[in-house]
């Protein structure tokens, strides 16, 4: 019997970035390390006796450092992580030994795209704006879609078209659109098992406040237990209309870690995206 | 019309991990920084008005460190790189213009297992073992396999059960099992996208001699442009079986890089798993 | 036979900091990594039988980041280091064969402060001021003091009073002052060893210009061998009004590196300070 | 009136260098982060409009790598740091609000030097040798010199010279030669400000125990209040036969750190050295 995934694995896949490229000097929140990749060894350095050479890097980064995904060591309330395990307990050691990021799932599953911004008509929604249950609920009726159990959810606000300035993209000044706490119950209501966004806290953050408060993390890793993905860019996604897709998503297995550095991919059937474009 | 892909997998599907945990401490070569991840946030260092605490940390790897898949800028050969670019200059200011891990490919595609280690009826092959063409072809066809044009072929040594002890991994006396240069023309004719092994080197190494040359880099990296994995951890995959199956892989676009941490999976239908299972 | 130096300094010396301190956060030109010090490990991560506990740290840094000298393999011109040496062989091998940061000097010497800033009576000298030979010999005359071989010459402009705001120190849109080509010039036909400055590098640059050219350390580093220090912090020196002094150096003798981290202090006898309180 | 510190100076001295070099493999303990320094930019890599190009470079180190002096944040003994500070307490925030290595005194004071291995004849002391009270004052006698208060002293196993052989100098199957706590009792007794060792931990360490108690530290660093500096290279002071000396330490003032890199030296007046030489 042939196994059907890999029969229509077989028969073509189309897939669309869902991440942006890693490099020096790319937007990161003052919180974080930031991401630097050093050439240490360099072609030329060592030629080896056959006329070879290799040349390698020195990383230095962060879990929460470019699109990447929350574990649910990464915040706690009162305390507490998701199913009240004790953070300071579980911290002790320097390395989480509860809800680190090696236990953060490898993911093949559905993802539905929640867009918000073309909900609007805009191309990317003001800073600030305060995406509600509201909203969430009538992107999903406009795409015909209904998050359900095992989904990734994902909520685009164009927000990554600023990514190529990182002022304007970290938005200290004009805010930050994203979600507020009640449509982040929605969706937790859904049954989902991560969701994500284009911006860099999945928060809805007014003008001159920066981080203070966290409340959408609360409800999502803390209440929850869903996993938060950052940083996400999905101009291309939204750009080929689809509503509904195969995510990809796979972790880095980071031992006591708080969050993975990631690629997230858009899968389709090519065979799929030529009947459609056939229509 | 749905999609095959995303109807495939929202029947179920089963993931089989590939890749070893990153962890201090870790086994890793020499030549490369290894891997430290140290919490610089934790809980209760800077709690939130409403009680809320974010924990972060900061993390140094390298592009060949862990798990990781070789982007082709990652070997040259008297001193060129894949499609004769010039490495010095690709090079030039200290990331690569041409051939960086950013242009890794995201994968979901055929993978092939290609189990010497069963073959020969071993639990792991002897440190130095030469991986022959014919060690190859004969575990395709014990595995009913062909490699094509497009497919992951991975091949198992039984080598990381020694993950857990560096020095034994890194087998510096002991040699480490390997393809020769005539297994690795085997595969680039298969037109093969990329290949991995359960090692550190992805080569034959005799006991002593260390990577001195990298011969079946040569072949692969710069005169096929196949990108190699390595230490990769095959032996769930092993035991259930397959050899055959969707292969998963999201590396990072790190710029200018020359390689990148992943975390591979092998993905198959839940379902056929189940009536595997009824067989 | 009682060595003079040993008894001088049994008498009791007065130290005064000029260098400034390392933190996360702190004013860094985006041309190098920044300083990041995360505890690695705290108290009470691993108590030791006996009740004990040790705390420790990763750093990430870089060799021109906070107070800091240069090595004379920092800066080539036309492809040469100082001496002629050729700058793409000297650092064939990832580190510096020659001019490296292991080579500079231990002081224990005469230093000499020009205080520009006092010199025109200004707390600080205004963003982009071009620091001239005549300012270097008004300075020197009005403390009733003249460079000598061996010496190490600091310049004060006052910018060290914007360090704690990481924008205005770097002053991308005010300039920064500093010495000019002409000044250089006359500092090195003097056959100082070093010299350093309160500002971040030591080049006189006019606003809006950034470090596009740094002719100063041309002359200084690569024709003259004279090694820079930047980053100095000289408010308490300039205040205790001494224009000559013992200077202190120990910079980290990084193999092949281009420079160290480095905390300057200037000596006095204390004894002296005494007697000069009491006129 | 002359400064008789500047005139001592300007006379000339000599410095002996007691730090040994930083570079990438050196010996670490694998509790520590190890040294890496990785050139980022090299020459050629940007070269400017004038025809000048700057090299630089990353560094990842810690506070307790190479030769380094110990804060006295660095180690507790029932969760208690020197003057009975809460450990706990002063390390929230993930840097250290009391004892960090930014109150790490800058020094140039008498330094004295207790050579062990001269003591016994030996060039170097064997693996696990127990440095007593009575091997101190022993030295000390022999040397003809007593520790005084404000005093910094160093003790000379020899063991520096198995620098280059990283296994060797670490010493997991040999162990360590250190002093014991009624040596670390007897140092403390006289008052001094830091004491050295040319070893990896200013301990006994018996073969096969590794670094599981720090008695020494807890007496020196807890109780004392007194500086340990470690990695010292003493052969060459050991080689010009002084006992006291003028010592020359600038620790960098790493905020909230537990230690700091440093390049220790000896000083003497040039003068006096060749009048030595003349006897």
């Amino acid at each position: 019997m042939t196994d059907p995934l890999l029969a229509a694995v077989r028969d073509g896949v189309r897939l669309i970035e869902l991440g942006q490229p890693f490099f020096t000097g790319m937007p990161c929140s003052p919180n974080h390390p930031g991401f630097r990749m050093t050439l240490a060894r360099r072609h030329g350095d060592a030629v080896r006796p056959d006329g070879g050479s290799a040349a390698n890097e020195i990383i230095v980064t962060g879990g929460h450092v470019g699109t990447h995904i929350d574990a649910l060591s990464h915040v706690s309330h009162d305390g507490r992580l998701h199913g009240g395990v004790d953070a300071a307990e579980a911290q002790r050691g320097g390395a989480f030994t509860a809800h680190g990021a090696e236990h953060l799932p490898g993911l093949l599953c559905r993802g539905v795209l929640l867009d918000i911004a073309r909900l609007h008509g805009a191309d990317v929604l003001p800073g600030g704006y305060e995406i509600t249950a509201g909203d969430l609920r009538a992107a999903a009726e406009s795409g015909g879609i209904t998050p359900r159990s095992g989904d990734v959810v994902l909520i685009r606000t164009g927000w990554s078209r600023h990514f190529p300035d990182p002022a304007a993209y970290l938005g200290e000044r004009t805010g930050v659109p994203g979600p507020n706490v009640a449509a982040a119950r929605w969706l937790a209501a859904h049954g989902i098992v991560a969701t994500g966004a284009d911006t860099t806290a999945y928060e809805h953050i007014p003008p001159g406040t920066g981080h203070r408060v966290l409340p959408v993390h609360r409800v999502l890793l803390v209440d929850s237990g869903i996993h938060i993905i950052e940083h996400l860019a999905l101009e291309d996604l939204s750009a080929c209309g689809a509503t509904e897709f195969t995510f990809v998503l796979a972790p880095l297995r980071i031992v006591g870690g708080t969050g993975s550095p990631v690629r997230p991919l858009a899968a389709m059937s090519a065979r799929l995206d030529e009947s459609e474009a056939m229509r």
